[in-house]
């Protein structure tokens, strides 16, 4: 099945470039609202399912024993720009648990943030806190912690900790996440592949609480509150996740996820949303999914005009020159 | 036309993204020795012809007047990686036509090298030296001053500069290069569409001198021999581009360009080689251009091994461990 093209790119009047991609929108039962190319084949859904990895972080009771507030929550749930209040954060939640950034097993990059990759650079150089993972890390360390298992090898399959956390993600999605569906993320642990229309039912559930069990569903609506108090948290300054939450709070919430998957819950329509970009790029991923929430979700002119940025944005080059627009197609 | 998926991106055992192109080998007469996909539609080749582009800088007399080596006339081709000695290399073209950085319009951007970007805001800010393409600026100014016309405006599709190199574009490519083919650059200056037959064609001659003035081939030669005798200059430590003409020398040319295009010649074989992702996608545009060279171009084992890295790249995470694998499919 080839994916339909999704966003194209112009430079001037002309396309190019093009984005082929499938989208899946579903309820908590996995009924398929909208289903757009191939919502099948398993897809890694890479750190747009951070939100569900974190549940059992409140589930379990760690968040509580450690004093978490939104904001840890929210940097549990973040793919963060590594700003100088995210690594704060970061170190925060570490030191709850008696921890420093030694225990982080993520791997250390440079702020996504291009300022705070700047600022950085005068003084030192990376660290583990500055990867854009090092809160989902701080969280998984702090579980281990609450269950009272070895905390150096957290990031493992076969460690408790994943292995907890792969059975949240099945009960949330419905999927068998098999061996052979897990592969290795960029910070070391496992992702699983789950079909987009599988990812879809999962965070209809995050997003409304249906289909979990009570404990479980507490967790979901904590976390998602969390991330619509603190939406900077979850990414960062300038970011869509961040833009799209703190203009919707606990309407819209957005999470992306590295090769241009991105996920999402619409709690009032009681729909969870999962994309990917065939060729991994996130301008076509955040087009889309700003697309989406255009389509799908009652706005008013003022809610419509904050989104049309993220819908069709224009590009500029290093003058600040118009040169062209990423524009989503009518296959949307 | 639907093109083909010419590279996958491989996470574990699974492929996790996909890359559809089209690719054209051509000799100087036009005739197509190889197509993939759709190679009639224009596309915008960027800084894929920036070689091109430096021709008139030659065949003028600027080169001569202002005493150009090869390290001046790579960078006048390059892409480079705002590293120490490009940015050096620039300031002194710009010198020997009495100009500084201030007469540069391309804008200013971080280094595309992390390392250099990163002891630059130990120091500093970018400025449009570090552009990458500063040497290609660098070019169009001395050829304006050897030209006796007015360097402010350099960068427009009106001026005497932008008309000449549009002058030699269409001759290299015999494509017409009409005002609604045309639109504007990451660097400010005109881009004008192009089929990947016509930009294949330009390779060729550019790479064998046939079908082109004596002149204009003799230009195309010594900015071809600068490339091979300095790759550094014409991207920079590590990259792709320098890589392959550091082991292939005088043998291979090839030059990136922004949105997945690369072009190149293989002087031996009399081909050119133009291709696009058609998302835009450089990872998938270097491995099939490194296919391409090994498909085409006869090698002895060492070459082989020595562009393998390039043909199928290992993909690591942040802490060095193997997460995957870029490849190139059947197609090629």
């Amino acid at each position: 099945m080839t994916n339909p093209i999704l966003v194209e790119v112009l430079r001037g009047a002309l396309v190019e470039s093009r984005h082929r991609g499938a989208v899946a929108v579903a309820d908590p039962d996995g009924a398929v609202a909208l289903a757009i190319g191939d919502v099948a084949t398993p897809v890694f859904p890479r750190s747009a399912v951070k939100a569900l990895q974190a549940v059992p972080l409140v589930e379990d009771g760690a968040a509580d024993r450690f004093g978490f507030g939104d904001q840890e929550l929210a940097l549990a749930c973040a793919s963060h720009s590594g700003e100088a209040g995210h690594v704060a954060g970061v170190e925060r939640m570490l030191a709850c648990a008696g921890l420093d950034a030694s225990a982080l097993r993520c791997g250390a990059h440079w702020p996504i943030s291009q300022a705070a990759a700047a600022a950085l650079a005068r003084t030192g150089a990376p660290t583990a806190l500055h990867n854009n993972c090092s809160g989902k890390h701080a969280g998984f360390l702090c579980l281990a912690c609450a269950m009272g298992v070895d905390t150096s090898e957290y990031f493992r399959p076969d460690h408790a900790v994943q292995r907890r956390v792969c059975a949240v993600l099945e009960d949330f999605t419905g999927a068998a996440l098999t061996a052979d569906r897990c592969a290795i993320d960029g910070c070391s642990v496992p992702t699983w592949a789950i079909p987009l229309e599988n990812l879809a039912r999962g965070f209809a559930k995050f997003g409304t609480g249906r289909g979990l069990a009570p404990e479980r569903a507490q967790a979901a609506a904590r976390l998602r509150q969390a991330c619509a108090n603190e939406p900077w948290f979850v990414a960062g300054t300038g970011r869509f996740c961040t833009d799209v939450m703190q203009r919707f709070g606990a309407r819209v919430f957005v999470k992306t996820g590295a090769e241009g998957v991105h996920c999402g819950a619409l709690p009032e329509l009681g729909l969870g949303i999962a994309l990917k970009c065939d060729d991994g790029a996130s301008r076509a991923a955040q087009a889309i999914m700003a697309a989406l929430i255009a389509r799908l979700l009652p706005l008013d002119a003022a809610e419509r005009a904050a989104l049309s940025p993220h819908l069709a944005p224009v590009l500029r080059n290093w003058n600040g020159i118009e040169v062209g627009q990423i524009r989503v197609t009518q296959a949307i």
